[in-house]
């Protein structure tokens, strides 16, 4: 550890600051290789982290936080804030359960000013920190970091017009690594590399004086004296876009030259107003295997420090890896599919599809509420839009997907990837809402298959149904066996039974139906015999398979890996209500209504009672609880009574 | 009806084709008086509509339409499109039950390219269009018309910005009144107002080819050389910002002369690409009353004709009054309240609170999203802000508000305005999903006040608080006569019993708690004696009041103004699931899973069945039919076991 003694001597910004300008390389030097380390084995965002190491750096020598605010968009960049910050030792547990968060949380920190893990929130929310901080007549810096993926949001946009029309004191700092999480598409993104090919400017800037003042005189010439401050700006300004929106634009600035970073932001102290201060950095820097692949290093399971190989357990095959085959052999079979997707390429598993039909491909960027519209409108002329766009990002695209898709009743298909527990990425990533926001428009239906090949059978049945379809599926592998795309659909709105018997009725979907059969093996070893239903339509709900068991058997345990509130369960019961068949037990089994931290998938899980055992020990009660079992006698006696009469 | 003799002849754009061009200008005054008279009736988005008259007829005139498409953004000033694509005599019953829509609807008409209602869609949607047109090799026009205000939303700019990376051909027109619902803000209208003060533009594109002709030659030259296409640009085009978006900027073209506007039109046959034409229009226009007051005059009620005024019922005092009153008090005795709305400053009622503390209040435009994180922002720093916005969209910062505000448990304050059936705009605009999106978020507290006095007393419960709530009202009046702020609170989590009853428990919560109350009166009259709660909080539930009376009672119905699924009753059900006391008879009436259209709210109400006499017959029902009575008798036996036991 020898070789880490500067970063070593770092608890709090203040210690950084007693380091000699000329040794911050060095520190750079030694926070990437603790970096790289830590993120060898505990997994996380390492390409981002690398990309801002003397940015940082540079930011908390000459800021003074936490007075002056720094808000991280996203936050899978601030690696290097967090060991800064006094979390050095923390690092090297973080995105564990009980360890620190993979991103900035205001819980865990005085230093995380705002608290991330979705993009292009930062410069509204320093927008409103220096708001409050002029209602309050005080004096600090506000800044806000953004990436250029994240600076194509359309909430990123928002926040850059407002605040350039306040004319407040911030600082938005644009890390421009020409990356989102995949290779970035959009004019912006094209724009902002206009700028940094244009090295025309720096000369430009100094000749443009003496040639305003060399013009000849006349009309011309008064007609621009008029607007010359502008026109100047149209000369020297590389960054008139920003000027456009308000903003003073100062760049751009090599981003990993410590000596560059430390001088620009010296001089921001002789500016006010809205500032733009354009940074450019490589992402993955300083690490070989993550520079030449950014994309696979963005975020990272375990690996080898050495060759960058990684170290995760063998290959699994995934629901991401089903969907990525079963669209492409849906896009064959039928030219009017397009897939579209927001900056989650690979992530989502549409690569091969984008090799295989680049022209039926759209990545729109870091933009999810664009991307359901876009799919609208090439829905409403004829195509099939698949949209592959993480649970917790769909949230973005909330009354896109009502006002777009569902009231127009458009036959656009949703590819939910990563609902349910997400593991190490945390509270910001966990797809636990989707099941109640997504149930509750008219006009869709929602599916979540239990295995790969219901999976394949599912989107086939989607694509073909010319309807508005959520397919929602974990992050994580498919049970059993590698599982070829089936060209079978499911019949629809159709449940199936997957076990029979007479104590209670397990009610599953997507992942927990497996949760449940495992459940009724451990039930039937303590003489309990469970039924096992895999609703496989969270809506419409197959009401005629459900009834007659609910009714037969009379207790009944759903589960669900969703917020109890509005869920998976509520759907049933609501089911059982409008029929009146409400059974006296009745108990639904899923997230309760706080927020879930980061941990493993499975301990998760475990934390929420989400597990066979639980799911087992709920039924045993439910069926060996005197007072629980008089309803059911009852019912009995009701249900018999009934068809006498 | 002789004056409308051109406009009589029109059916179809093809025959608006057969009217001279010289006539135009008359047509567009009798088209201007149509929709004076008609709106003068209906009611409707007058100012919007007046201003494009022009414009729509020109685009019809050089257009192919249905080949060629036209999406109108918002769609609140698509009125002249709507008379001038076969619906003239429709129109005079737009935005009544039965009648035809106030927004352009797919399902209405062939003309109708996309459905709108929601701002900021028509870019995207329009991009989608572009998109399936190229990859089925077809040729058409797609035409996107959006307002400035429309245009400063982040939906607006990830089209734009996809758009211009895209090269299709693709047809912007702004529709540039220098307004949105409010006045508008933002550095995006800061920068259009300078382009429409830069009069100089036009001779300087004459100019400068000459200039660039005759300048030196040398290094600098030789630079410009280079980048002279860009430089050209930066020159001659007002436009831009558009211009580096990718657009080919046309502008700013006068907006009320058709000539002006059919000579630009047919020139963008000669064009491809995405082109952004700037069209200067003025709100309201050719309308002394509207022009004067195109606030008012956005969206209005009946009015007289001659003299502009309204002619709606008596003065009625709504919820959105009573919020403004008690905004004003609550400010006033806590500073750190600031008020924050998105373009709805006016329709929120917060125009007092700007008047009376402007430095706290803030109007971010249409930026539903950044209004909420911006709102996050100000909260971590101390501040507690009131963010004002529809419920319809209020589903635009969905996930801002999981993500910023939740997450985070800071004291954001919302005021949903529009919760429940808004009437005459309809299906886009029916605040029926809060209950649901919003309960499902862990940390949110949920009101929803009976009348006045309660609203008030919420208010500052929520203020109070130190954490996120919402409070959800509707657009209507309040019941009784005019409240005064009360300065109490309600204790936290707390429903009222109204009235006692042992047959049926009717449970409510905001406007339909009379509903329940009238529904008792019924039942009253019928020897029937109900129970009515108050729930008061959706979240968290007074299970303590609640979970007795089900149990004494035994029969019970919820009632709610937001769809079924997962909202209120569903809510109820599932805090009585979770404690293990599902009645057998329990029975939830709202809004059943489908859109509902325009018509008054009581008249879309009834469509629903969420009326007193509805409730009060599923009361008589479930008081009355054996088979549900035998639960109940079950149910009695149970608890009179239970208590033995």
């Amino acid at each position: 550890m020898k070789e880490l003694s500067l970063l070593s001597s770092i608890d709090t910004p203040d210690d950084l600051k007693k380091i000699p300008p000329e040794k911050l390389a060095e520190l750079a030097s030694q926070m990437r290789e603790k970096i790289i380390r830590d993120v060898s084995r505990t997994g996380g965002h390492l390409a981002s982290s690398l990309g801002v190491v003397e940015l940082t750096i540079a930011l908390h020598y000459v800021f003074d936080c936490p007075r002056d605010r720094i808000v991280w968009d996203v936050g899978h960049q601030a690696y290097a804030h967090k060991i800064l910050t006094g979390r050095r030792e923390a690092f090297g547990k973080q995105r564990t359960l009980g360890g620190i968060s993979g991103f900035p949380r205001i819980s865990e920190s005085p230093y995380d000013a705002f608290g991330v893990g979705h993009s292009s929130t930062s410069i509204s929310a320093a927008l409103g920190m220096a708001a409050a901080r002029d209602l309050d007549g005080e004096k600090r810096r506000v800044i806000a970091v953004i990436g250029d993926g994240s600076l194509a949001n359309g909430l990123a946009f928002e926040g850059m017009n407002q605040a350039g029309h306040h004319d407040r004191d911030l600082i938005v700092i644009l890390n421009d690594n020409e990356f989102s999480i995949s290779p970035n598409v959009g004019a912006m993104s094209q724009y902002l590399n206009r700028i940094m090919t244009g090295k025309f400017y720096t000369s430009f800037r100094k000749g443009v004086g003496k040639l305003l003042k060399a013009m000849p005189r006349g009309e011309f010439l008064s007609r621009i004296a008029k607007k010359s401050e502008e026109l100047t700006k149209a000369f020297i300004v590389p960054g008139m876009l920003f000027e456009e929106l308000g903003f003073t634009y100062i760049g751009p600035i090599p981003g990993h030259s410590v000596e560059a970073l430390l001088g620009t932001f010296r001089n921001l102290e002789n500016l006010d107003g809205p500032l733009f201060v354009h940074v450019v950095t490589s992402k993955g820097k300083g690490y070989a295997p993550a520079e030449a692949n950014p994309e696979f290093f963005h975020g990272v399971g375990t690996f080898d420090m050495e060759t960058g190989k990684s170290t995760g357990s063998a290959e699994i095959t995934t629901y991401t890896d089903v969907f990525s085959d079963v669209i492409v052999e849906l896009g064959r079979e039928n030219n009017k599919l397009v897939a579209i997707t927001a900056a989650m390429c690979a992530g989502t598993g549409l690569s091969k599809f984008r090799e295989t039909f680049p022209d039926r491909f759209f990545d729109v960027g870091i933009a999810e509420s664009h991307a359901v519209t876009f799919a609208a409108g090439m829905a409403k002329e004829g195509k099939i839009p698949v949209v592959a766009i993480y649970s917790t990002f769909l949230q973005r695209s909330f009354d896109q997907i009502i006002h777009d898709v569902c009231l127009q009743n458009l036959p656009v298909v949703f590819a939910v990837d990563r609902g349910g527990v997400v593991g190490a990425d945390g509270a910001t990533h966990q797809g636990l809402f989707d099941l109640s926001f997504l149930r509750e428009i008219p006009n869709i239906s929602v599916m979540s298959p239990r295995d790969g090949a219901e999976m394949a059978k599912m989107f086939r049945t989607a694509v073909e149904s010319g309807r508005p379809v959520a397919i929602r599926y974990p992050r994580s592998a498919v049970p059993g066996v590698r599982l070829l795309p089936e060209s079978a659909t499911i019949p629809w709105g159709e449940g199936e039974l997957l076990l029979d018997g007479h104590d209670i009725l397990l009610i599953g979907i997507g992942t927990t139906v497996s949760i449940c059969l495992l459940a009724a093996e451990e039930l039937r070893k303590k003489g309990v015999s469970a039924a096992v239903v895999d609703a496989r339509f969270l809506k419409p709900m197959d009401a005629g398979l459900i009834l007659p068991l609910v009714r037969r058997i009379g207790r009944v345990i759903t589960v669900e890996e969703n917020v109890l509130a509005g869920g998976f369960g509520s759907a049933v019961m609501e089911m059982l209500e409008a029929a009146e068949e409400l059974p006296a037990q009745f108990r639904r089994i899923g997230f309760e209504d706080r927020f879930f931290e980061h941990g493993t998938i499975e301990e998760i899980r475990a934390v929420a009672g989400v597990t066979p055992s639980h799911v087992a020990e709920e039924a045993v009660r439910m069926c060996s609880s005197g007072r629980s079992l008089l309803p059911s006698i009852l019912y009995g006696i009701r249900s018999r009574l009934e068809k006498i009469v």
